[in-house]
């Protein structure tokens, strides 16, 4: 039997697994940060509709410059995100795990290199990676937030082409204010012309503003979102940028000729047409996920601020134990790699019961004790 | 206003323009190579449906694996093309531009190289070029086949990691033979441990047989497919691959995690569904390009061989005075920079009839005089 390692594969991909978070089979998953509610039945009806008609096309290769969608997607952030943008601002690819591919593929690539504040959402790291662009991990604190003074050095003495600011932060769910933001663009351009990218796929979740305005007078500010959270739409893969529009202009250097498919571009079209309902669970879920922070504290977890659909919680003397022992009592957490924390995504009212209840059962055995703290 | 070249992209890419064929709106479409036949009603019916049930789940991040899509794929390989494979031995991806990303991405990337034997796909060299690889033109005989003593010399100097075999060739329509491939295969294993890609887009259409029974005992060796063409489904973006299983666990350390979408995979197996149905288009289709080749000759073009849904044909003194001369007769066809060549896609007999009418108008003038051949 041949192994991946008799193939003739690039040597830095030798002995390494592929990223992805464990499908299993559990009564409570929270632990990829999907949105728990279902698409309404409306909305899944008018789903089928428009696929229908793309269908009735789907011989011809799908519009390449996905005009229409990327005009309600420019529609959707005007509207919601407290700063006008036109079509020619907004991007869209398969997922914003494709966007951040093309961004690299762009202004990153061989003999570059990216930063980003870890941890923090590790694909940032992983398509450098796979786009052959250097990666940095800049710093953060120890409380998760990023100190600015830290990463603007780092940022002076690394000088790399593309700089990462996610927020709210995955895994941590720290939200990043917009004056470190600023403050990270102007250093990164004074080291060197360079591309900052706020991810922003938990924007929605946020109890802050987004932080879209800031592309205004920033050519090389970029703002990444998705549909996958906000929109419950995990499945679409639907990434989408904003940025200026020479941003756009340039990722077509590199995009796959007729990258986003005819379904996909009916499918998000439809669901734009339910934003308002679909922002409606997600005012739901940023209740649940306040809930959660406050019932974790009460059990008397040590809990990272919030602003996503997910909380970080510990400290754990052994977090994958722990990530086990919830895992026996029927709830799939994430092991995200941070020490001594998990990771748990905000789920359906029931869900996040069971959840907390579970953390209430193994939090004295797992919990790390105070004088080892 | 700023411009693509005031950001800090890739120098090589600097004054570059995006690949794409002019979307134009014309009344007859031959420049794309679609399938002129819009999919079946019931299966349209049938891929709603099945939409709408991925629509339901698609909260939740799609099947990361494809299983069930693979394991239809590859029921049809099994079927059609001459050599059983299992599920294990089939990957998909968003068209098959991406499929070759991913192999680029693993076995190609910097400091490594490809080679394609021009004028072939020309997106082989472009994903090599976005993907840091080395880009080799190789040799092409002038009636457009492989010369295979020209292609193992160019192999054996040059070393590549990655060969592309494009069968039938795109833009020319010429098949290559099996011994041919095995040849090949054979020189690039020599020079060095290397992936030899037989892109296969067109194979339903060919007079041959698949090549895909030459996986069989070659690790190294993948065959590309698509639905965009015998399935008639260019809007789905969906291509695929058959190798030796360690090839398709080799790509996951490269693929995007969940890069294709729920409603992708419940499209593409709903049109699976109606094999059959759409086999039988492809041989209505195969017997409309044999009627191209035979007409354009009769017409006296010279006409390369086709195992394609299209058709070279030329000769001409100035092939994009040709090809604005059959537009202005109101039928799109394709400038695809072969020297005194053009291409055209097969569509309807109508569609068929419209293209022979404005290439019979326009040869007088056009033609190359024999006295300049």
């Amino acid at each position: 039997m041949t192994r991946i390692d008799d193939l003739p594969i690039r040597d830095e991909l030798r002995g390494q697994s592929p990223y992805g978070a464990p499908q299993l089979d559990v009564a409570v998953r929270l632990n990829t940060n999907e949105n728990p509610y279902p698409l309404p039945e409306p909305l899944v009806a008018r789903i089928a509709e428009r696929v229908a008609v793309a269908a009735r096309q789907l011989n011809r290769y799908p519009d390449r410059d996905a005009v229409e969608l990327r005009t309600e997607l420019a529609a959707y952030l005007s509207r919601t995100a407290g700063h006008r943008v036109g079509t020619g601002q907004v991007w869209a690819a398969n997922g914003s795990n494709e966007v951040i591919q093309q961004l690299l593929q762009t202004f990153g690539g061989p003999g570059r290199s990216a930063i980003g504040f870890e941890p923090s959402y590790s694909m940032h790291a992983l398509i450098s990676r796979g786009t052959g662009t250097g990666w940095i991990s800049g710093p953060r604190r120890d409380d998760f937030t990023v100190d600015v003074a830290a990463a603007t050095r780092e940022i002076a003495a690394r000088r790399p082409e593309v700089v990462f600011v996610c927020s709210p932060n995955n895994p941590t769910g720290t939200a990043v204010a917009a004056d470190t933001v600023v403050a990270l663009y102007e250093a990164a351009q004074a080291a060197r012309p360079s591309l900052v990218v706020v991810d922003e796929a938990y924007g929605e979740f946020s109890h802050r503003p987004s932080l879209l305005p800031l592309i205004e007078g920033r050519p090389n500010l970029v703002l990444t979102r998705t549909m996958s959270k906000a929109f419950g739409a995990a499945g679409l893969r639907l990434g989408y940028l904003a940025a200026d529009p020479a941003v756009v202009d340039a990722v077509q250097l590199v995009r796959l000729p007729y990258h986003l498919s005819a379904v996909t571009q009916a499918t998000a079209l439809a669901a734009l047409e339910y934003t308002d309902t679909l922002l409606g669970y997600v005012e739901q879920l940023k209740a649940e996920r306040d809930r959660q922070v406050a019932e974790l504290r009460a059990i008397g977890y040590e809990v990272t601020e919030s602003d996503a659909n997910f909380v970080q919680f510990g400290r754990f003397a052994d977090s994958h134990a722990a990530w086990q022992a919830i895992l026996d009592r029927g709830v799939l957490v994430r092991d995200n790699g941070v020490p001594g924390r998990l990771r748990v995504s905000t789920g359906t009212p029931a869900e996040n019961d069971a959840f907390l209840d579970a953390a209430r059962t193994v939090y004295k055995e797992h919990q790390l004790s105070e004088e080892s703290v």
